[in-house]
């Protein structure tokens, strides 16, 4: 795709200073932005920029005063940093948006059906009895299972696995490699040290706005669901484990793990590499710091936890602190007795 | 699949009370069952769920006597727990048995052969030279290289890659996305601070009943084989690198890792984002808990070892108590100097 | 592919002794090899397994004097070991090579082009405007999305995810289930504590003989590009975020993960399970030991760190070993408050 710099400014409603001609093709930082490159100028600190950039064009405030001449056609609007987000959003969904229709081989099995505008590349495979909304993104090597209900405006990249009985809301992102519904980690110990499998007939339902990450699993519950509350953001490679619920709005970042029935709230913030137990309950609006390991429920809003095992976040740092002294607190005490 | 309760109560050899003409499709928690799901009473603190259900049909125990009515139709047995995971494992096993023959397009290379009653899924890949047992289960998106040995009853989830060269036992698992026999990370450092790869020539082997997480990485040999024993349980996003042994009935929970060449016990029991060194032996039935980093060989069966690095759990927890309070520690030291 | 001990003696310029019409099919490890096995001996240490195994050769020094008979034929050369070496190289790009041209169906876009000498296996999918060097090596159910540019000798294993314009340079091997160039984990809070999703339209650049492991996800830039530079190893199941840059021959163990806009230097040791937040620059040759937590930068190069969070490994190790005696610092404590 390319545009000129005029055609840009007429979609913001901005008016152009220098070149309308030149052409952009895509968006930049300034002070990375190359040749076709559409940049913006928002923060005063990175002006200097706007004087030496390659870029084609710059989205400038509407009374920015220029202290130097600038090669790069300006795009005067109210509020350059919106407007760029906007351009940047409108560029992503045309990325998505214009690949359509059937690329062969693909395959449907019977009694599913797809609804307007769908995009099912080659490769891809959905079951039996599967129901799919509007403008489905369906990419090479997704595997959508048997009986899985998929509202409108899912994005599923490349060999995302999807399995039976899955319910997936609208306007989801499932990234590359995503598993979702394998079986929970289920195995009976018997009395001779040998383990039993646990069937795991559960399924796993994303409610709307859900982001999975590349390569993330999800288990599917033994029985029941496995449940990922609206709105809620699961980075790369993070294990959710069966019957593990997660509320609205959190974010867990990525290499988390949650393991069985443990329940996560609203709002909540679990940071990257986080272990967190079976079978507790973490209260809403919990933020929990990088590489912890949670043993045990959260009952009070908005606590912050770190370490593993984890706890209140300022005295696991005020322990940290004499943690590194602790020779010197061994010597403090070593000196204490030889003076007694 | 749709069965009456009466048909499910001719299965388990029980009587029914109440309406026997019911439909069930599916089984849940008692707790949790919607209307058309068979549920089992066993444990007398659910009973109270018993009046209030809206299940079809509920297994209860021969001699139960009602406190109140139930809307359920009662299927009456000697053991409703044993009756209704019979009834469990023959639903999930129904669920996979299902699909048979080849959807296509299914890609099979030169001289390979698969045994009877099997399911090759559209778009999967079977190499050259394979050789597969019975009732083989084969979803989409596999890829299978070439000279794979496969025992009988095994499942292979959608996007499963099988490098060259991988024996695989009877009655495993592999859940989607799992990867068998990668390159091991083996790069020599050369005198300019560059690495030289290392070939990969070995392979992996699984024995029998061995089950293979979801996104799960296994690394070949560099030569010779990475052994997982029988019985073995391996869960979503495990690390097992090149020269790896884990003994039988072994279980790996989430997200550990276990680095090139060392070997792990019969009956040990490693949690969750478990770090093992490379170089060392772990005894038989060792505890490793989770988020540890194993260091050294653990020499004694039994041991049961915690932290990273870890050791002892139990000196572990202690160690930990203290650690909460080392402020206060510092503290008293710092008394006791001033009052000196 | 089957050679006699003749054959091999040959190609590397040796001389045999013993039987030279013997069959070699694979290359072992002189203590493990089994009958059609060539091994090696080169560390004085192994000799007596000369004496037992049942290789049918073992490659030995020109000078080695036998101290007892040994059924393997000899072939004799200057230097054992590079001479395996060779051989080893030989045997997995021989591994590698002999599949070329197109297995149906395999699927290609519209401009796309790919150099000579190419396997392009079935499922596997290429996207529109691609370019692709010589020597390809595309394995069943790769994705490689539109705009992608990969250099010549590149492998890309099974399943292997590359969003579109990724470029890679020449050399590169990417394992199964890697995916390259998802979006980055982006969302901005708003006001209610719900997320908006940040567009994420930059890429990945992997430049020559870069190496990512199995199921391994690198996302790709906000905007601009997240690039892993020249030579540099990165292993299983490694998350690397948005715009973290690389740098040249750095190995990255399996599990470790890379946060948002990191920059780790060249030559550098990352070992497993390792965190590192985001928006810290980490200098040339620093050395990360395995499950540290690095949260700050790293300024002095050839710095070696361990810990969660990570400083100096020597006192991290004098902190530990303090660490394990903390119940009795504090019985000493507690001794001189009462006697004092």
């Amino acid at each position: 795709m390319e545009f000129t710099v005029q055609q840009i400014a007429d979609m913001l409603g901005g008016t152009v200073e220098g070149n309308p001609d030149r052409k952009i093709s895509t968006l930049a930082k300034i002070e990375e932005a190359g040749e076709k490159a559409l940049a913006f100028l928002s923060n005063p600190k990175y002006e200097p920029y706007l004087y030496t950039t390659s870029a084609a064009a710059v989205i400038v405030g509407k009374n920015l005063q220029l202290k130097q001449h600038s090669d790069a056609s300006l795009i005067r609007v109210d509020d350059p940093y919106t407007s760029f987000s906007k351009l940047l959003e409108e560029y992503q969904k045309a990325l998505i948006a214009f690949k359509t229709g059937v690329e062969e081989p693909a395959f449907m099995g019977a009694n599913s059906i797809i609804g307007e505008n769908f995009y099912r590349a080659a490769f891809s495979y959905i079951g039996q009895n599967c129901k799919i909304g509007d403008n489905a993104r369906i990419f090479p090597h997704v595997f959508i299972g048997d009986n899985v209900k998929i509202g409108n405006n899912v994005v599923i990249y490349a060999g995302a696995k999807i399995y039976a009985d899955t319910i997936i809301g609208s306007n989801c992102t499932i990234h590359a490699g995503a598993v979702i519904g394998s079986d929970g980690f289920g195995f009976a110990p018997q009395k001779d040290g040998t383990y039993k499998v646990i069937p795991q007939i559960g399924n796993v339902i994303l409610e709307d706005n859900v982001s999975i990450g590349a390569n993330a699993t999800i288990d599917c519950a033994t029985m029941g669901s496995t449940i990922i509350r609206e709105g809620t953001k699961i980075d790369n490679l993070v294990q959710i484990a069966h019957n593990v619920e997660i509320g609205k709005h959190t974010v867990v970042a990525a290499q988390s793990g949650i393991s069985g029935s443990s329940k996560v709230g609203n709002f909540c913030t679990v940071a990257g590499q986080v272990g967190i137990v079976g079978h507790i309950t973490i209260a809403d609006k919990t933020i929990i710091g990088a590489q912890s390991g949670v043993s045990k429920s959260i009952k009070e809003e908005g606590t912050i936890i770190q370490g593993s095992p984890a706890f209140d976040y300022k005295q696991n740092l005020r322990a940290l602190t004499v943690f590194r002294r602790l020779p010197e607190l061994q010597k403090e005490i070593d000196e204490l007795k030889e003076k007694r």
